[in-house]
Formats: structure tokens, sequence, C-alpha cells
């Protein structure tokens, strides 16, 4: 008998319909012998409808204490109709909002981070034989107000009450089979991984696999929580994230591809190389508020460099603008920018102990004429910035080269 | 400075553009220096949209628990809404769900009754200067888990947390100007009353007036909280509802004439009068849970009499059918009905040290050629069942002659 978290999300719970589909697994878990802790989100459209209602009234920082107490309705509502769904079919169950939990967090209203979660009442639900059926998403604070974890915030919610609780696995049911080796919108060969590290999963998902927040994938690795990602539309297993030391298995060099389109780079040419002068760059940026992703700066030649980043598309116009204030400032030579490129990422902890795996995939690219523009890498990633127009090509043959099929 | 504790039902609050006309009313009472706590209802068709999806989950005796939690979100809501409202406007608010007042029920699900209110964080909040925005209608029982206070529920929270905060007034907003000398719908020279007694109140509450729940009309009265019942959608001082006692002024004869359509009437004839008798004919009634409104018996003549009650007119078919039942089993001689009756009851705490009133009310009748087919009489009211065509003449005659203008 273990104890098992189950988090279904928005698309899971979209309808009435959808939770008889639910409250099937759930059953299924239960008769295996198991003690079930279910964490759940807002039906459907529900917390769009309650964000409309928020913003008729008018959003400003005072008012975010009750945007929150409005926004935690919707996954009270979701609490409530699954147990009620449950009962009808004999499985025993009771909801419990975040206050009623209780998970303590920090008072940031809309972006609240988790302190602490009290047990007992949890655990003295589970010990009487019920399905503890949890509003995701949301917490109160020391005052017992009520605030909301923000976005990724059910995810959040779901392994943190795994990692108090000392669960033996947390399960992140979603609309897809698991974590991907890439898109398969993309490439038809992608495959299902069986397992993956939370550090590969952080890379994965910070660059837009998207099925787990990265939040969560932080708290579970720091706990030490096992996430199983799956579907709740059919009953494959699904992705298995541990930390690296819990598999026997050596590691395959690379887990998977992820990539990103939407992106620009911009470019500051003929830069003095002096101490200082990234952050005269990039401050007027972040003042902007606009969020930079890779940052390249080549080793000076005569002086001076070349000062390359990237940002969201959206922000292209924007960035250049302040960008063109900044250069006359610094004095520097020229902006250019491009907003037709794309990143691709290889990911993978075998890549720690493989040498040529940089190699392996310039190589590849070679051969299929695709200009790298921007190379960037980490511990466990490589990302190469190329014309978006190569993406797809790039990727199918990355996939075929690093034998992910 | 007083304490105010102000109502916004349903209708005050249907939609988000409703919410700033009872943000001005909520300013303008704290602008004359009160402390103000406001009980808010579920917004317009809300608790509908929130019925719905329990009953499309199931609602059985079993999941009651669950539906409170679902239909308390609706309340919640609309505090969190009108918080943001009234804070947009500069005036510092803050919500309160029941849990968090915290309004102690018992663990009547869907039904419950409040058996005690903490007023200390309230009270802090009052102290700080907020306006107190509570969630009507819901409580939480002694193991935290959410309850509903069911019909009139609001109501009875507006009262009860003015009794609990010793309040000054408890002002009930709604779509009409007050409490009426009868509906202005049939006599067009009905007037809105300026005060009346919690038993006059109680007697043209439960006859249909319908502005006020009978439950919290009867909590007021226990605690002695002075009611004003009034029109969110104008300025008008509405209608004083208080104890007896606290009027010095001369009481008027009548208060109002109260009346309902949509009853029938049944009688059993030639019934033996011995003792039991009427829970025999009543019992299979309630049995079948129809509601009964009007009994009469009248002195038995040849030791048999004739028994007559009226009920619901959605019920006259059923109850004629167990009636016939009973009359077998009864030995009774026959069994008539009419549902084509209606009731008139002139309600009024001067009826008591008046005689006079049965005498000239049923010679004004008599006056219109209307007969009288039943008469009960309380203290404080005397019923009439008459004819239902009659109905709008009886009313506006008697109005008339008892100079409601």
């Amino acid at each position: 008998m273990a104890l098992i978290v189950q988090k279904y999300g928005g698309t899971s719970v979209a309808t009435v319909a959808h939770l008889d589909n639910v409250a099937r697994k759930i059953i299924a878990t239960r008769e295996k012998g198991h003690d079930v802790v279910v964490v759940v989100s807002a039906m459907g459209h529900e917390t769009d409808r309650l964000d409309d209602l928020a913003r008729q009234v008018g959003v400003t920082p005072e008012t975010l204490r009750e945007v929150d107490v409005l926004l935690s309705t919707g996954e009270q509502v979701t609490t409530a109709l699954l147990s009620m769904v449950l009962v009808n079919q004999g499985c025993r169950a009771r909801s419990y909002t975040g206050g009623q939990v209780k998970i303590l967090t920090d008072s940031s209203h809309t972006k609240a981070r988790i302190l602490d979660i009290e047990c007992e009442r949890l655990q003295a639900g589970l010990d009487s034989g019920v399905v503890a059926i949890v509003a995701g998403f949301q917490g109160v604070d020391e005052q017992g107000r009520i605030t909301t974890l923000g976005r990724g915030g059910s995810d959040t919610t779901a392994v943190a009450l795994a990692a108090a609780l000392g669960a033996d696995e947390c399960q992140i049911y979603t609309d897809v089979d698991g974590v991907y080796t890439t898109d398969p919108r993309v490439v038809d060969s992608a495959r299902c991984l069986e397992r993956l590290t939370f550090e590969e999963m952080l890379e994965l998902a910070s660059l837009g696999s998207g099925v787990l927040h990265t939040r969560a994938v932080e708290f579970a690795s720091k706990y030490k929580v096992p996430i199983r990602v799956l579907s709740s539309f059919n009953d494959s297993k699904g992705t298995l994230i541990t930390s690296e030391d819990d598999s026997g298995m050596e590691q395959p060099i690379i887990s998977g591809i992820a990539f990103t389109r939407d992106e620009a780079k911009l470019t500051v040419m003929g830069v003095k190389d002096i101490p200082g002068i990234a952050s005269k760059i990039l401050g007027p940026i972040s003042d902007a508020n606009i969020e930079v992703d890779m940052i390249v700066q080549n080793v000076a030649a005569d002086m001076s460099t070349d000062f390359t980043f990237t940002v969201s598309r959206n922000d292209y116009d924007q960035a250049l603008l302040v960008l063109k204030n900044v250069a006359t400032q610094i004095d520097a030579r020229e902006i250019s920018g491009d907003n037709k490129i794309a990143k691709v990422s290889l990911v993978g902890v075998g890549m720690r102990s493989h040498a040529g795996v940089a190699t392996k995939m310039f190589r590849t690219l070679a051969s299929e004429s695709i200009n790298i523009q921007m190379i960037s890498t980490s511990e466990i990633k490589i990302s190469v910035v190329i014309d978006e127009k190569y993406l797809e090509l790039a990727v199918r043959a990355l996939h075929a080269a690093f034998e992910l099929e």
C-alpha cells in the first residue's frame, strides 16, 4: 500500500462529463489498496470566466487580495463536484480548500509561495478511509486570507502535498501521454520517454514542452518527490521523473529536443570591452519589462566586441527602440536585429560524460546546410539559434542523428 | 456613529454593473461616520448555475455536504467583486467567507442553523476602518466543513451578524421600496408602511409578501434587532420593523392586507366527532409531503362534523386522491373540493385591542356580495377564503374600508 497524490488539470476536468473518467482513475488506484490525495484545477474555462469578472471590476495592486478570493472559487467548485461524483459511485471522498488543509503561503497575492503544509487534518481524513480532494492553486496566509499560487499553481500544490505527506508518487494527469523526445507534431517518430531526471525536465519544461510547470519540477527536485506525467484519457504508463541517483540504468546521451519559435535576436555591435557594459545594455531592457533569454558575448577583438541576446518576438520592436537609445549612450557602432529566428536545444544528463555531443549536433546541422547564428551551452543542454524557416528540418535531422526514435 | 449591517440580495447584485450602485450606498453610509458590515447573496443566476452543475452530477443525501461546498462559492464571488469595487473607489474593504468570520452552524447541510458567531476578527476589521463584506447564506460546522443555511439564508446571516455585533440597524436591501399595505399591483393606492412590528411582518411574510424571509424575522424578533426593508434602487426610507414596545406611537388597527392565490380547499363531510379523527385525516396528507395551510372544523351536529383544510393548488389532485382513500377508512360521508379559491388576510397588532375588526371585514365583503367560505383567526390576523374571482375586488374594498391609502 502506497500513498499516491494525483493532479488533474483543467483539460482533465473540463466538464462534468469529464469527472466520471477522473473518478474511474481514482477508484482504480484506490482498488489497488493505495491511499489517494487528489489535487484539481478549475474546470474548463472557469478561470477565464472569473478573470473576466475581475477585469470588468478593475484589477489593481490594491485589489489583488480580492482577486485571489474570487479565483480560488474555481478550484473549490471542482473539488465539490468531483467529491460528489465519487460518493455517488460508492467511493468515500471529501473536499478540502487550501485553507481547510491548511496550505500556508506568504502574502504575495496572485503569486504566493507555499511556506508550510499542515498535514494533520488531511492525514486524519486519509486514515479514516476517504479520498481527499484538494483545491489546487490556493492557500491561506498567516492572517487567514485566501491566496493563489499563480501560474502552474496546481502542479505545485500537488508536489508540495506529496512532499509534505511523504507520498510515494505524484502523478500529474494531462492531455498528453507523457514527455516526448520532441514535439510529435514536428517529428512523427517522436517517442514518449519512460523516465527523465528533474534537471532534464527543467530544461525541457522551460524550453516549452509545457506539460509540467518549472516551479513544480524545482519543488519536486528539492524534496525528491518522484513525479509521473501521464494522460488522463488513456492507461499508458507515462513518464517518470526522478533524481538521477534513483535510476540504476545508464542514461541515454540525449533525452529530448526542445525548441521555440517566436524568438528574436538583437545585437549591439562595436561595444567597448569594459566592465559594466553588459548591465548598461540589459538594464534598460529589463526596466522595460522585457525578458531576455539567451545572452552571448564573444571575446573582444580590437578592444571592442559584439553583444547579442534573444527576446520573445512580441517584445522585438520595443527592445529595438530601447537599444537605439542605449547605443548612443554607450557609443556603440551599430544595432542589428532579426525577428525570424528559432531556438533548438538538445537536453540530456548523459551529455555530461559524453564528449562530442556538440560536434555531432553542429555536423548534423551543417549537413543540412543550416547556418548556426548563436550557440549557448549549459551542463546538460546545448542551444542553437537558427533561421526560423529551417526549424522543422533541424529538429527532424537531430532527432534521427541522436537515435531518439 | 452607529454600526449598520446591510444586506444586498441577488437582484441588488445581479451583475457587475449593479455593484457600483451598491458601493455608492455603502460609501454614503460610511461617510455619515457609521461602521458598516455588508452581507451579500450570490449574483444574478449564479446559484441556479451551481444548482444545475450539482444536479448534473447527482444530488443525494450523501452528497449534500459537497453541495454546500459548491453553492458557497456563489456568495464568495460577490464578496470579492464588491470589495474590489469599493477599494477601486477608495473605500477600504475586505471580504470574509462564513468560515473566516466565523459563523458556526450545526451540520445540517443545505439547511444549517446558526449556533454562534465569533465577532473578534470582524470587529478587528471594523476597528481598523475597513468595511467588512461577508458572504451570506454560509457557515462552517464544528469540524470546519462548509455549510449553507438554505432558503432566506442571507437575510438570516445579516440579522444574526447584527445581533452578534450589537448593530444599531439591519438594513435589508431589495427591489421594492419596503413593506406595503397590500400588493400595489392589485391596489393602486397601496402605501409603503413606515413601521411594522415583527409579529405583523411574520404574518405578512408567511402570507406571501416575500420581501423578507420568515426565519430572519423570527431571529430579529428573538434578539430585538431593528430591521429596515428598503430599495437598493432609490433613496426612500423603507419600512422599519421593530418589536412593538419600541414604538411610542399608537398602532393603526390594521397594518396590511396579505393574500394568496393558488390555493385549494378540501372538505371531508360527515366525519364522526371522535378523538383522533383529525390526525387520521391529516396524517396521510403529510405523509404524502403535502403542506396544509388553514384547517377549520366546526362544532359537531348529530355526532358528525365537516373537516376542511387548504393546500397549495399544485397539490390539489394528489390531496384529493389521498383523501378518497382516507374517507373509506374513517367511514366519512363524502369528499368535496374546490381549487378556485383565494385567501385574504387582515394583519395588525392593533386588532388586539379593537373589537369589531372582524365585523367590519365581513360587512365590507358582504356589501360587495362576496361569499365567505372559510374563516380562521389568530391574535393579529383574520383570514378568509373566498372564490378566487373576487380576490382583487375583496382586497380593494378592504383596503379602502380600513383606510390604508
